[in-house]
């Protein structure tokens, strides 16, 4: 297959529609017996994963997701038990629910409470994985709104605290959208110096980071990805590293409360199932200063960051989801470039469940 | 003076009670003209800044405000105007009223409509500088609340964004205190490698950062804090430095966002006084899964973390706001000690306003 080269690593230069590969991984799901709308809710953010080029966060989940329905890991039918509810606020159970339609289920309900409460905060506990964080902002952005998602899994041990050797949390991605004069800002960032699904891609590939954004089991700073899956097992450093880890150990233990805590059921309770802990929050700036000054200043700004001066010959100053807007234009245009192994696994699975493979775009 | 060596540099090893450097202060600022009730506010959160070892937010800043004052900077009499209420969010435009006074006013004001919203959020506009902001957190958490208290300075342009060579923001602090079993957790935290602040004091004192946390106008990284007083300037850089800044200004961007642009004015306003935007949110356990279970959470958390092992001779892993406590307790026992230089300054204005300097312990 031929490839092309981009900043993650090299793409596949064969495109798919969008549309086909929604249609694809939602027909997977259900022949697993995931609900129609269900299925469809969790392939719309895979798909949109790639689009936005998360390409870890996208498709890649699909044979895990697929996997964790075979060994029990996701439930299927049912409700999410609604643990708390004072209008602004509430609280789910998701009991491993698909993780995708929880969210967004709970993003709808947050929506029509807006008008009421002007912000509306949850939390869910025990979703099954929620795909990338990123995929979501834009229905909250589109109508206006300030949108905050962050997402623990009580399960994952990655990240050492600052100054520890050992991994005791997991990288906790925090996303955050706001609305401005021209697109959003779709922020989308892990807690740590990068993910479990960029360590398990480099230590499959056998390539080391640029920066030493892990340590080894005796505490020392390394590139290489496969300290995870050595015996003493290294771990991920916190967003800082050496010198200023004790910021991404504190922000990570932001997302840690936000989720596990005020969700009220984390480590603790030591979960062994796949799955994740919401905080999810919408803000309406029509309840504080107003829509028209929120646009103003958050355009403003924008602006005024992509004009900074940059050293000669540097790209300019790109504010946080420009990169990803662009992809995800793009890819609507043109089609879904898949990071090389995806096609060969979603072949797989068209073949084992007689859900037929989409066909490349001419 | 004989000094003693902290972390952060000598400290006198003169002492004075809390109690009486509060009332010096609170008198200094009378003196100025500031109604009693709000010159104890502002002391309080002064001294607070003090005891938790924020030296560069404590006592240092009774000069550049009792200054300030005489410029006329700070508003004195008169109330916040209300921008915009819904219950559980408000928005008040502070006019530049004292922070410290304006920030507990919020607080008090949404700790009071806890028990009907769950959550409540303010932004405050146009505030006096309001110090440290750890100093206000344990009001929230010793209700067994969860606080979210963050700011920007709109006229502040001292951080870069990640790969332009000019600054365009304010290193924008965002605490976070939470509740556990034991002592709460008390984070404090710019959204840049390092403060304002802590970039003036090394300057003075000729004294480089131990890392290269600043560029100078060509983006060239360095530890000399004198790049932002050159022409020129540098610029102090995003958390995450050159391999990950992009997360830091994306941080950076979230702290912007929620107190200016949520808040309704900002940096598309160019404002030339010295104030700040601050966003300020009260989340209640009780309303989400419950009191006890957070507790549990962060508490087990808390103490899974603090236990890590760590290097041969290295120090424990401290949760954030560990070593800020352990100093409270310690100076709220045996006296404050104070960054040299402050008692000078105190002095100077003891005599200058007529009001009797606070006598140091025995």
């Amino acid at each position: 297959m031929r490839v092309w080269q981009t900043a993650e690593g090299e793409m596949a230069e064969r495109r798919f529609a969008a549309s086909a590969l929604r249609q694809f991984a939602a027909a997977a799901l259900e022949k697993k017996g995931v609900p129609a709308e269900r299925a469809r809710a969790v392939a719309e953010i895979l798909v949109e994963g790639d689009l936005l080029g998360q390409t870890t966060h996208g498709l890649q989940l699909l044979t895990p997701y697929l996997e964790s329905i075979d060994a029990g890991g996701m439930l299927l039918q049912g409700e999410p038990e609604v643990v708390a509810d004072r209008g602004g606020t509430f609280a789910w159970d998701g009991r491993y629910l698909p993780g995708a339609w929880l969210v967004l289920k709970a993003m709808d309900e947050a929506i029509r409470r807006i008008p009421d409460h002007g912000v509306v905060t949850a939390t869910l506990r025990r979703t099954h994985h929620i795909g990338a964080l990123q995929a979501y902002l834009r229905r909250a952005t589109d109508r206006g709104l300030v949108m905050i998602l962050t997402s623990s899994d009580p399960r994952e041990e990655s990240v050492a605290p600052h100054g520890g050797t050992v991994a005791r949390y997991s990288p906790n991605p925090l996303a955050f959208g706001a609305p401005t004069t021209g697109e959003p800002i779709l922020i989308d960032i892990s807690m740590s110096t990068t993910t479990n699904g960029m360590v398990g891609r480099r230590h499959r590939e056998g390539r080391p980071f640029d920066h030493p954004w892990l340590q080894d089991a005796q505490g020392q700073p390394t590139t290489d990805a496969g300290v995870r899956f050595a015996d003493p097992k290294g771990a991920i450093l916190p967003l800082g590293g050496p010198s200023l880890g004790h910021k991404g150990f504190a922000l990570g233990i932001i997302v840690e409360v936000l989720t596990s805590a005020l969700g009220g059921l984390g480590r603790a309770e030591r979960p062994t199932a796949w799955g994740g802990n919401v905080f999810l929050q919408l803000l309406d700036p029509e309840a504080f200063g107003g829509r028209a000054a929120f646009i103003r200043e958050t355009g403003f700004f924008a602006d005024f960051c992509r004009e900074t001066p940059v050293p000669i010959g540097a790209p300019a100053v790109r504010l946080p989801g420009d990169g990803a807007l662009a992809r995800h234009a793009e890819q609507s245009a043109h089609g879904v470039r898949l990071y090389p192994g995806i096609e060969e696994a979603l072949a797989g699975w068209a073949e084992k469940l007689g859900v037929p493979m989409p066909t490349p775009r001419a």
